[in-house]
């Protein structure tokens, strides 16, 4: 097989860059290991910015997500018992983010390829990038016990974290940067409505927790966890219990509980890898890079990196200008900082780190409070929460 | 002896209160371990916000601080050989502070009191409260080998860090918050023309930096040290070849170098008591709360408090209101936190940190870099830096 770029990986990333790259004439192939059901099961974010979300307007993927998705203007911080309103809208010069499930969002972007035709391969085996470093890259992988060679200009690695391409990368080149918190999230998803139209994010003596949503009858809710919990052993009375005990008690009494239809615990972890380019291999969200999930970076963080690899390769194809190809490590990676700034800052502020100076647990206290009392700190937070310009 | 108010401490805070008070007829007695000289010899703060120049002027001392203390509207960030400027006038809507001695502004307090002949006791040797739970307290002291006692309504500590005020507070009822920082400020004095007009701190591999002054003749620089280092370890010439080395080239070309007058080390602390009041007892100022120098707001802490305190005196005498002096603890305190966190966040975004993540070496970069990239981050900073509203 003979394409313009090869792309490693069929998440919403893979599938856009694939999606945007064809409509503009450039041919290229999605590489993914796992079956397009394995795919869509995976329950992750649902926060949009408005970039991202204009980005899936470009590639002819609004129609649903623009009925179904809902425009959130704000969200609201638990604390003391007290809830306390942080107005994006207002706050960051009238933007705000569309609440749409990463699952639901891949389905789009998969009829979409689907429309249009797109080489997407599913259940590729073995998926190994070579000769990156020259102009002749190319990808082989196993398929029906064969093997597959693509030959490209260009490969694109968004295959997450655990995928091949950050790993093609020499060891003596790549720097890792890590860092990992002392807790887990435990979610639940239930099919109830949810509490609140809003987010509301907890900040509690036992712990964070978060009241999220997918949709009006799909509720989404997490509880910080000690990183030494098992699932099983969190019951879903358990769960919803200690869900409530956190939640203010205006909220708490209107929070309707049914059956966990997916239950799950996720430690929490920053990671940045760098240079997130090697020769004609060019790396595109958790592939690269990973933050912890408060404040709804990492799908986010994924449509950014596709949002420059998808100019920069327009600029190569179109032009001939590859100063974005050779820019691209260096342009992400500065966007990427930022976001995992604000994952880290939130991540800091709302939840209960045990182990710590009481001075700290103090600062943690007038963080919230000093946000709570200064419109330019708010109007900080709506800055990063809503997306910085790309 | 009998007054109403009796101030231990013949620092900053314990004049200006005095002064305050006694302008409002409102008798009031200073009681100082030390010297008068020994309290001039202090060197210390420069940066004043501009809250507490205005609540000198009203004390009556405004004279020569507004003819000798210079209005800075911003300051300068080095950082990768580069200067970056930061506009306090700009992103606070036009607030300013003023750089103007610790040790003039002390003498200022001083001469004023004695215009108005006020008591002000120094070498007041075994400085003792008693009795803060009842409406009588007193405090006594001995001056000339005999024991003086002074009847009081109330008893103000503000005799620092060290001093008997806070020590009188029940270990029980007394909660204390720290923070020690591994490294320490060297800093010099020297009869010199500033390098720069304006602040300049210094993010360096080799360390943090500061280029302060007290005036155009006289400059004050830091460097960070190891809290291992020792004064006698680092001579001048070692000093100003340091500072060169942290400094951009075109500052370091500039800079004029000339004899210390004054070196020492300073360790770097967070530390905050609460309750800042027991009784007929109110603490103000270093007594109570320290802050890293970074920043500018340990002195600034201190004129917060008295702004809580003086309010809360006249309320008292004047209306017989007591609510000012009830609330003052949970008053005071909130400000104070949020001083605190400024400081600490500016010592985070500054100072090389020994034995950290290389993680979190990035994000400290990356936070510089947001708030060189984002004017809502400036303005964050402005606002804080010039002073919280009282």
């Amino acid at each position: 097989m003979k394409v313009q770029v090869c792309i490693i990986g069929g998440g919403p990333s893979g599938l856009l860059l694939s999606q945007l790259l064809h409509l503009k004439g450039i041919d290229a192939v999605v590489l993914e290991k796992y079956s397009r059901d394995h795919v869509l099961a995976r329950i992750r974010a649902g926060v949009l910015e408005h970039g991202f979300a204009e980005l899936m307007r470009e590639a002819q993927c609004r129609e649903r997500m623009d009925r179904e998705g809902e425009i959130h203007t704000g969200f609201e911080i638990a604390h003391d018992g007290v809830l306390s309103k942080i107005d994006l809208h207002k706050h960051s010069g009238g933007s705000s983010v569309l609440v749409y499930g990463q699952t639901e969002l891949t389905r789009d972007l998969y009829e979409a390829r689907d429309r249009l035709g797109g080489k997407v391969v599913h259940n590729a085996q073995d998926v190994t990038p070579h000769d990156l470093t020259s102009d002749r890259p190319y990808v082989t992988y196993r398929a029906n016990g064969e093997t597959v060679r693509v030959d490209c200009d260009y490969i694109v690695g968004a295959d997450g974290f655990h995928g091949v391409s950050r790993k093609s990368i020499p060891r003596d080149v790549l720097r890792e940067y890590e860092k990992v918190y002392p807790f887990g999230w435990l979610g639940v998803l239930s099919r109830t409505k949810p509490v609140s139209p809003e987010l509301i994010y907890v900040k509690h003596e036992r712990g964070f927790a978060l009241c999220s949503l997918r949709s009006q009858v799909l509720s989404r809710y997490y509880i910080q966890v000690p990183l030494t919990d098992k699932v099983e052993d969190w019951s879903d009375d358990a769960f919803w219990a200690e869900l409530k005990r956190r939640l203010p008690g205006e909220v708490a009494g209107k929070l309707i509980t049914g059956p966990s239809i997916e239950k799950s615990i996720a430690p929490l972890r920053s990671f940045v890898a760098e240079p997130m380019s090697y020769g004609r291999l060019f790396l595109a969200g958790d592939a690269a890079h990973i933050v912890p999930p408060t404040g709804a970076r990492g799908l986010n963080s994924a449509a950014s990196d596709i949002y420059y690899l998808y100019h920069a390769l327009l600029a190569h194809y179109q032009s001939g200008d590859d100063s974005g190809l050779a820019g691209y490590s260096a342009k992400a990676l500065a966007r990427i900082w930022k976001a995992q700034r604000f994952s880290w800052w939130m991540t800091m502020l709302l939840h209960r780190f045990p182990d710590r100076l009481e001075y700290e647990d103090r600062l943690q206290q007038t963080e919230l409070d000093y946000l709570l009392s200064s419109e330019t700190a708010q109007r900080l937070l709506a800055e990063n929460y809503v997306g910085l310009p790309f």
